[in-house]
């Protein structure tokens, strides 16, 4: 299979190796949408007098089966394609003929893949977004079960004020709430259309309607001007891993009071056996080891997105091979957030807290105490806080 | 002056220096925010019972005569005062007397410079998109004075097809727009107030009218459960710095261009002396230093962020004493980026481009010629690239 | 297959691959080290008395030949024996029964999967080090074949002194050298042997002999006490990854500066048809992919060193399974140097400098110049630097 | 005072703080080097036959007097002098008169703030040393105290094997000791001379004489070739920061654990009233302040290192302004780390284990059971572990 732009030179098979990485690999994931970017672009080029109505129709067809025996498993987007993009165009050609060819006007690689790849982080933002709203759900049922279990409420990791699980497991909830909102944010610089800005210069001599891609595709916008576009490239990318690294930093957080929680010393929380594996020495141990996984991976998600924002740095404007590696982190850091909340609301289903194991410092009331002092006797805050202070160190 | 907590154990020296770091002065941007917060505070309770009229009247008239104070350039939070917070409950009891005392029923530390970091936020961020949209006026204006000098469009920085000064500024100007946007998105997590919370858990036994002093604040909304606020310490500052990120990212890739169009080879631009400097031994040299520090700045900024997330990463839930470092690349990715925003919009006002320096290769038309291939003589767009391509390598 | 620390509670399929996710597939290219490291255990296992002759000969039998076959192909460790230690001990029992069960006697898969590791890790960076010296070598080509080709040498991208190609390549020559002796620093922390440290306490109430299995693995020395050798996890490999981005960093300003003396503008350098690309709509381009990817990549690899540390950061001491996570970073980043470098010297050795197009502005000697006038009328230094400065200005 | 490369160009006051920054009052730290290092230049140019005895004493006299006048506070560099190298040749020619603008024949600045850093970082670094041996000796005189304190060893946070307030403070020390050894390790990069290298293309019309210069100043060997030296900068200082962040990440660990064992659900440990401190509503609070702060602070290193290796990242070659801005992170790494090893021995020095509140889980032994099982009975490990496991399923 011959990729479009090579115009007869040899090319050296490790070249293709080193510049194509795992892209082709990593476009998989983007066949259904650009195959969907595709046609919306096809119709506009018959709506623009540019494609007669059958060449329409068979790029129309053959695009839709491509997609389908893709979603099949019937083929994948391989080395040889170099990318995901030359490979559609390939396949569409050898199937349909003449008419695959007539496909690519007024469009470049650059603002195709964008195009697509703006489709799928439109879904993998919802995807998430749901994944956030359950593992919500599952912290409002552990509050439901067993919120009314008084807990030590911590600072500087010292017991402080009376606190409980449901005010513990509201704290969490409440800012995973919030980072549902935070990646509906990322939707903002989703919804502009890059199609038709071609390599970033638009097709000035061609009279590509835009508009009604960016409306047959439901984008809100256009992205204007043509030279904006490349400029863009990695900011939403950089967003969504943003509100990624801060579900995974508070995920990580609660893993980490989860791990206190569950050491001998504390043995606050029983955990389910599914959730704790063993030692390949010591046969007493359980281990917390998916919560250990949790914490670990809040590290990746901020690589993964200190990796886009290096990528992109300094760059000048244009498109650049460079960008083509943000796939690789965006993908990664994804993925790790779905699994994570994937796994989390089954491990929180499961963990019980032990009502006779926790303790609460009888001093934790101490604030308290200097409060109801300021009520009764009228004496200022500062001088109750310091008589129960003086009483605390006489005891 | 005794520090609020030291309750007659001799503290070393040094603890202090150590945990107070540069704190007491990075505490000085907030006293402002602070003041206006206590008084909110004290206004509360007043109605709620808790605070004579009389010792209000104290606290608003003392705040209020040592913010000015402050202002005026008469004290500084310093490193005796340990903190911000503390310093102000000093000095105001020593002016107010035993009313001063009054003022921290209900609350903590840990609310208290929350809220004024977010009050502080709410403008700064105000400013820094203020000053956003400075820049872009800066590049409308260049647009405006020279948009019709043709320049070539680059990808992989080859010259790839034909652009305008109006093409290249209204790209950046367009991206700077979005990253305003992008700030003013940072206002939600801003726009919840922390004030009573206290330490994290509430004051369970005092009628705290949290609705009360976020609305004197003009805050949206009461930040719930207590136990969210010291969960949420980081978020909204990392999402400051993200998109400060942006803008520097998006500013810094501006430099890149110019740097590359200011050099001898390319000379596309002049730029003015006040914004180039010498060298110490090389008398011909007129360096783009300016445009260096702005590229180099980006990196700082990623830094700062970078420094945030990690600070946050992995604590316990519940107040923690790390979360103070947070301050330190706050603030600094704050400054760094109006710094660079405050000068930009005169650099680029004395940017001119070198109109008989630029040169279009000629085959940047090829596309276009492909383009018009296609619609004269209804070729397949993949068939006018092969021919254009041909010619090309024939010439 | 069972698990080794599989006690009968069923284990839910989605936290296996939850806890295991690509740890599996990465473990493949540790099979052949942990074999080595195996037998040498075993055989002191042997000289300590705790193995029968018969089972050591079983045992290294027996890991030979699993060994032979996974180099072969014939299998691979899978999701199923959940990573390469348990594989092992599997896949040996299962060909020479009970013996099998003898091996993991006085070690823990603490103390085995990062013996193996720093067996791999030692070889890993004896091949990068090699194929610096190959960039190396093709520096110094490159320099014997256009080193006296006149450059101009460059301070904030301003032409500012006479330089040569010779002088620009052995610059880089010079710091990739030092990137070799960065490499070979490594060693030092690789060379301490974890083996026998078992689960990071020992094995109080056996006699095992570090000292035999260290000398075995040439290890230089017995890591010690136990409880350093999970503290030390992820610095040496930390390390690495530090100085594969020095690497990176010096082969990216490499890259850099290719790339902009191939743009049209300066038309410096001419590069091989093999190393550069078309476009799918642009017939004429020929871009420098391999030299963005290599810039682009350099970004990747700081990640890498970033996610390394983040995952290790704030760690309570004792192994966490968090520092599994390791290995995908450190695998990631040690590929994409060699990768990097594999295709380096092929690039190299294509790169020619266009004398025809390469100009120094006059006025780069002008430091030169305000010397010659210090030497000949004995005036300051900065007083010629001032003459010279004038005459410029008048011209 | 005038600028050195100002030539009567009308010089924006804003453009001056913006690029000159920090840099001024970052430069303090650097004036005893960087006249030790012009002392040295200046000989080797009378040595040369560039500068006459006379001058040669003026300048000696004159730039140590102005060194100890610094020394003593009777100056600062200030953002007029722009940057440290321009304040001491303005103050030199001030003082000595002519012979002062002598000085800077045959170096540029950016030879001449690259040898004072180096001068300065080997310092530096011997510092950083002396104060890891510090914390070392904190941890060994620890384990001379209270070393036969029983204590669990864990991993993933539980109880796993026996240990000793030995064994753990024996493991931080090792690795402290091994993080001394990486900071000599820096050394290497340190021990180059940049001098004479001029603005990174020598001087090629002088008879510079660099090994002179170099054996002056203790440098090891003169780096070559010229244009390496630019290329160099950041390397040096990324790979002290690393070793910094190690040291950092081997405390904040430390601190991990002290904070884990201060809870009052574990009890393990007392720390000294010096080393908590309290809070403003809590009366009862004790908060371990410090190791939160050591926590908190590891991640500031890391994000110096970020920044340093941002900075450099992708740029051209040759000396560009960006590199100035190391310095900030360069020295806040270095200062945070000095801090913090010296706050560390007395904090350590307080530390007490409280033996009767330390307990260790009976089945805290099962490995060792089970060794036992196979020493006696001969069984293998594997089928000894299956029998442990069993019976304390059972109990």
């Amino acid at each position: 299979m011959s990729r479009l732009w090579d115009k007869g030179a040899p090319l050296d098979e490790r070249v293709l190796r080193y510049t194509a990485g795992e892209d082709h690999a990593l476009d998989n994931r983007l066949v259904e949408y650009d195959v969907r970017a595709s046609i919306a672009h096809a119709e506009m080029l018959n709506a623009q007098g540019f494609l007669p109505a059958a060449d329409l129709e068979a790029i129309r067809r053959g695009l839709s089966e491509i997609a389908a025996e893709h979603a099949a498993g019937k083929w994948q987007v391989s080395l040889e394609h170099e990318d995901g993009q030359t490979a559609l165009e390939s396949l569409l050609t050898e199937r349909i003929g003449e008419a695959g060819k007539r496909v690519h006007l007024g469009r470049s690689r650059n603002d195709q893949v964008l195009t697509a790849l703006r489709l799928y982080l439109r879904d993998a933002v919802d995807e998430l977004k749901q994944r956030v709203e359950g593992a919500v759900q599952a912290l409002d049922e552990l509050a439901a079960r067993e919120g009314d279990v008084a807990l030590p409420g911590y600072t500087h990791m010292q017991q402080a004020m009376p606190s409980s699980v449901k005010l513990w497991a509201g704290g969490f909830a409440a800012e995973l709430r919030d980072d549902a909102e935070g990646l509906q944010q990322v939707h903002r610089r989703l919804q502009k259309s890059p199609l038709g800005s071609a390599a970033g210069y638009g097709s000035p001599n061609l009279s590509i309607d835009r508009e009604a891609t960016a409306k047959k595709l439901a984008f809100a916008s256009v992205q204007q001007p043509v030279t904006s576009v490349q400029l863009s490239r990695g900011k939403a990318e950089a967003q969504l891993l943003f509100e990624i690294s801060m579900v995974m930093q508070d995920v990580a957080r609660l893993a980490s009071d989860l791990m206190l929680f569950y050491t001998q010393e504390f043995s606050f929380v029983a955990l389910p056996d599914a959730f704790t594996t063993g030692s390949s020495i010591m046969p007493q141990k359980r281990n917390p080891d998916v919560f250990e996984l949790i914490r670990g991976r809040s590290a990746s998600a901020q690589a993964c997105l200190l990796e886009v924002m290096g990528i992109v740095a300094k760059l000048p404007s244009g498109y650049q091979r460079d960008l083509q590696l943000i796939k690789v982190p965006l993908f990664r850091g994804i993925d790790l957030c779905l699994d994570t909340l994937g796994i989390l609301p089954s491990a929180l289903a499961g963990v019980t807290f032990r009502k006779d194991r926790i303790r609460l410092d009888p001093s934790i009331h101490a604030a308290a105490e200097a409060n109801e002092l300021v009520v009764k006797e009228g004496i200022s805050f500062r001088e109750a806080y310091r008589r129960i202070g003086d009483k605390l160190r006489k005891t």
